[in-house]
């Protein structure tokens, strides 16, 4: 994740200029007292940003009049524990709702904000996302993506992680692709490595979506479209080994809470050890600068602001739980990917993949990207 | 798990005397320098126990006039990477296939061993074993459960981890009938917490497969057959707060190598932290006591012993990389299984499940338990 102030643009990719943000400072469990903070802090970092912040009227009244930011007022809430009927159907006023409504093109193809951050309900984000902006052409299902960190003090990109329970083999190639493009918009890379999430390294392993899916990745990368590199099994997330994992919804949402799980249960653990008696708190009292440091550095805060991709709009997603640290990553994340014309690599990634699969793969892929058309849609000056 | 050297067996099921395990002392990465003292070490610690060491003539000479033990020789090992197909066709007389040959039963329907200890390779195991012994009546596919441990101390019982990569509803109540007979038989657990892994608690979460498992175990539970909780999710694997997690084998394996591979991490992580300059070492060294307690109640090896449910024989599985120490753990928990006449207790279940289930669902269960009949073999005396 690239946070310096004044970032160089991935060549060939002209930044836009400004970058403009909106926000649904209503959501997620602390609303505007975390996501004002973040927003703010947020502006100091980068002097070329804007914001448009969403929400309630008397909620948002601290940031009027805050430099390169706009108020847009909703005037209904999404609750985390919403219905999605309720956040698709009833309130039509949410301040997710009306910010995702930012990212929408009019009539001249112009959009208010690049990029959307939000730290509400995941399953009504996506629904009411879905809803707004509509599936990407050459995507059939929007996936979501988030990042662990690994044993190389970097980080590995994951998805689906939950938006799709039954995933066919080309939906799982255009994770692959839709990943691709997040990681060299990201992170600068161009030719990340992705792995098919397997239990075995051999072409013969899983079940029939995973093998036919390990097909069509074998015959983009031959045509030197992708960089492929296998199965990788669920060790291999926090190996360093491979920038992009790619798997169904289920498994990906089960591997990351499993994960979740293990770590909160090793910090019990190691909080139970070092108070179990008098020793114990001092060993405690003078390793806590080395327990601090390794704290810091899987610290699940740096690695807030999930991707939902696929849709025509670029949608980043803060953990309901953030703090203003943890908010403000998903600002820089979503920053990075608007800046890095994100929606235009995930097209230019679609059209590559569609040429270099066989045609009869081609077909059965369903990715009828129409040639020429552009996802990215002029923002409003 | 019961490790005492004179348990008490649970009520209601008479203990075997005295129980005698078969043991393939060629398994695993290291074979007989591993197994010969594991089993050593066990003999002491179960004065009424017996063994049948399997192996090569030349390997197993050191064992020779153990007490307790009788010596069987295989001419051939499986290697651990050796394809299915020669574990199963080629190797005839592998120490692995006579391990598990020493559970079958001859014309009176008597045994040789009460239940088969190897370290040996997963999925070569669970294909011999299935050749060897077939599937238990009324089970369709065999499963591989494991325990992982919690944060309460205790641990939590999962499965299928690996054997069946597709599933239907009715594999995963057997999963969930074979996992509570193993609780209740080996942790003296009569009536164990059972949780289906979802993503997301409500009912209506997770795919068919899934929903429809939640229906049959539902129906189960509502007859007073099991104690099912409902959805779990992949961090309520840690809590402690549920005994059995069923899943199909794609998903457990990726959640089960997902755990494996951040459990590595932090340990990567910790080792650089307290050795990064001359502070951490010396904080490290004043906190070694305190981690190496942590590293203890973490230890995998104290989870060593991952069991082959739903074949006529009791298997169990030492991790590859075992040593001594995690090779004596499994013969534990097999010990404790043939002790607790786990046969038994999933013959039984099987049958209470079938008559709990609605008419129409006990068929599409497709479960067939012959009345009366006993999956238990009297062993040769």
């Amino acid at each position: 994740m690239n946070l310096s102030p004044d970032p160089t643009a991935v060549p060939g990719h002209a930044p836009l200029s400004p970058v403009r943000l909106a926000v649904d400072c209503m959501g997620g469990d602390h609303g505007p007292s975390v996501t004002l903070p973040a927003c703010r802090a947020f502006l100091e970092r980068h002097p070329e940003a804007e914001l448009v912040l969403v929400g309630r009227d008397d909620a948002l009244a601290a940031a009027r009049g805050w430099a390169r930011c706009t108020v847009v007022t909703a005037t209904e809430v999404v609750e985390m524990d919403d219905p999605l009927e309720i956040a698709l159907r009833r309130k039509r006023d949410s301040s997710m709702r009306v910010a995702l409504q930012q990212l929408k093109a009019d009539a001249e193809g112009r959009t208010a904000a690049d990029a959307c951050v939000c730290a509400g309900n995941t399953g009504a984000l996506m629904a009411v996302a879905r809803y707004v902006l509509k599936t990407l052409e050459g995507i059939d299902r929007p996936a979501i993506a988030a990042v662990l960190p690994n044993k190389l003090g970097t980080y590995t990109t994951m998805l689906d992680l939950g938006a799709n329970v039954d995933c066919t083999a080309e939906h799982l190639l255009q994770f692959a692709v839709m990943g691709s493009a997040l990681v060299s918009a990201v992170d600068g890379k161009e030719n990340p490595t992705v792995g098919l999430l397997n239990i075995g390294e051999e072409e013969i392993k899983g079940n029939e979506a995973i093998k036919k899916a390990g097909e069509l990745l074998r015959a983009v990368a031959a045509a030197g479209h992708m960089n492929f590199c296998g199965n990788v099994e669920g060790n291999d997330i926090f190996k360093g080994t491979i920038d992009i994992v790619v798997c169904d919804g289920f498994v990906g949402n089960v591997a990351l809470k499993t994960a979740e799980g293990l770590a909160s249960m090793f910090v019990t653990l190691i909080k139970q050890e070092f108070t179990r008696n008098a020793f114990a708190r001092l060993a405690a009292f003078v390793a806590l600068p080395v327990l601090n440091h390794f704290k810091n550095r899987v610290d699940h805060r740096r690695y807030s602001g999930g991707a939902l991709l696929g849709l025509r709009g670029l949608v980043f997603k803060a953990h309901g739980s953030s703090d203003a640290f943890a908010f403000e990553q998903a600002l820089n994340r979503a920053y990075d990917a608007a800046r890095n014309r994100l929606l235009d690599r995930v097209h230019d990634r679609i059209l590559e993949t569609l040429q270099a699969l066989p045609a009869n793969s081609a077909e059965a892929a369903t990715i009828g990207v129409a040639d020429g058309a552009n996802p990215t849609m002029a923002r409003v000056a």
